[in-house]
């Protein structure tokens, strides 16, 4: 993401007399102090030193809050359109807006290993920065360990993310009823095909990009038009066919969706061809499915398309009446097929 | 710590099917969904199907929130007096406690490592569940991710809390004054001396426990009770002397601590003595440091001494009025030398 890029490159990797992390980096004496002035402290702000805790103090409006967490482990670091930090961003953000939540503040839990460059370090938490600068939220409290040499993999991130809930919707599978529209905000696949790509050689990297994206936006906007929200869902690891199912078993109801309707890329199911994966089980970074009431269904698809993040929003069918509750895909070839959760990995490491 | 293991001996290690973590258990789909299902969930509890969500939906009174984050790596998993699990609970309990919050809701991510046995696992969340029945704190939010062997180690866990200030006053650095009395909640450096005994096979792990523990009702008492508290910081990384070095610098206020109050064990001299460490500088995991005008102190010292986590809390000095901010320790021997804060590493991977 250029915003991403133009951030890094307008700020020069600070002053560190260490090229490397090293284990003292993480011992809490002075070089942890140096560590989180010179670099954390040094992209995120934060408070003037008097009154740093160990706990940032935040004001709250009475009322709900959404709280989550998710840890990043994606290999590589970098990858077309996105790494672990703006991920670590978007990723944490959309878990709030599938909540219909206003993220405002994010914790970061760095894990280093002994030895990554510090130049490494310093790119990743200037993108959480540009990453967190888009999307609107603070990132507010934070903490650093640094483990030996061969026990981790560079970094690992954790961020957990506090967002206000502004509406009386209750958004959930509970929600959901028979007749419920299904709308997904965009094609799908494109994040694990494009780490897949980069980590096999595939090819696809030079113009396939990762999805990775906040949709908090769109999420917002929907909310403020008064768009009734019955259940969202972010597209992360499982992909659709995950999501679908959590949702079907949840809500004890039927899903039907039609292969023909789900945006799917030439090159995203190309890519899967090759690996013998099924797209739809394959994990995005910033895409949702949203259950609307069919009269909303139309207005909420106009609202999407707008917004950057949702152009190619479609309906790709409906919450049926009757039971099991399992998800049915009408395929292409006319025919029903059940489609499943997956059983176990199809892509490690991945977010 | 006896209710710990009370706890995982009522509870035998449900069904799983897989002796061990594998990659699938990250992956988003049915092996995810069982191991959440039959390890996370059966511990914690969880809200029932139909209203989980990507965030946990929380509600709060207008106000003040403190949030905080840690990631815990220490090495071993299991140690004299607790266990990861354990302090990864404490840990970020006493992080919220010490901005006067009653800590409410911890959020748990897991990075495990490809292989680690599944009973492992799962001594570790009862661990945790135990911790958090302790302190009066829900888990309510989670994520796992698996990592490759060899790219981890055993297990990471990240924990965030949000705790609510129920009180008006301002704890931090800022509050410090001349002629503050400095205590202590107990004895000192024997979390990290435990570690190092175990790790480095010093015979002293028979008889030296951690003192990881919770320190958040000794704190809400002195609130209750009315004491002013102008700054606290458990003492975690680089012990006594990072978190005073830390507080003096930020408050611009000199402090002077007498080396004969303050208390350290026998063993752990000793042990610190085999290992030319410093017990000034070695950490705790449930000792902290409070800082109130002279005239609470013996107030205050009266209310931790009846906690079972502040029988030994003691004053080991006092606010000076004049510069230069340093800390200055009083030796056994009457001399003056200044307390410096730990250059780096002295004992990796204790929390």
């Amino acid at each position: 993401m250029s915003i991403v890029k133009d951030f890094v490159l307008s700020c020069p990797l600070p002053i560190t007399d260490y090229p490397t992390v090293t284990l003292a980096h993480g011992g809490g004496g002075k070089l942890m102090h140096h560590l989180v002035e010179k670099i954390f402290l040094q992209a995120f702000g934060g408070a003037p030193p008097d009154t740093r805790h160990d706990s940032a103090v935040l004001n709250f409006p009475a009322g709900r809050v959404a709280f989550t967490t998710d840890s990043y482990v994606v290999r590589p670091l970098f990858f077309p359109g996105g790494d672990i930090g703006s991920m670590s961003v978007f990723g944490t953000v959309n878990d709030l807006a599938m909540s219909g939540a206003r993220p405002r503040h994010l914790s970061a839990g760095f894990i280093l290993e002994e030895g990554l460059p510090m130049e490494t370090l310093w790119r990743i938490v200037c993108s959480m920065r540009a990453a967190a600068e888009r999307c609107g939220v603070q990132i507010v409290t934070g903490d650093t360990k640094v483990v030996d040499k061969g026990k981790g993999d560079g970094l690992f991130i954790n961020t957990a993310g506090l967002g206000v809930i502004e509406h009386s919707q209750v958004i959930g599978p509970a929600s959901v009823r028979a007749g419920d529209a299904i709308l997904v905000s965009g094609d799908l696949g494109r994040h694990g095909m494009t780490i897949m790509s980069v980590r096999e050689g595939l090819g696809f990297e030079a113009t396939m990009q990762s999805d990775s994206a906040p949709v908090a936006a769109p999420v917002l906007e929907l909310l403020a038009a008064g768009v009734e929200l019955h259940c969202l869902r972010d597209l992360t690891r499982g992909g659709l066919a995950s999501a679908l199912n959590e949702i079907a078993q949840a809500a004890r109801l039927q899903i039907v969706v039609e292969e023909k309707l789900i945006p799917v890329r030439d090159d995203v199911h190309a890519a899967c061809e090759m690996l013998g994966l099924d797209p739809l089980l394959v994990a995005c970074e910033g895409r949702f499915v949203a259950f609307v009431p069919s009269k909303d269904a139309a207005r909420a698809l106009a609202i999407l398309n707008r917004h950057a993040e949702g152009t190619a929003a479609v309906c790709i069918g409906q919450v049926g009446g009757e039971r099991p509750a399992v998800v049915v895909l009408q395929t292409e070839m006319g025919v029903k097929r059940i489609l499943d959760m997956p059983g176990g990995e199809q892509l490690p490491r991945i977010c």
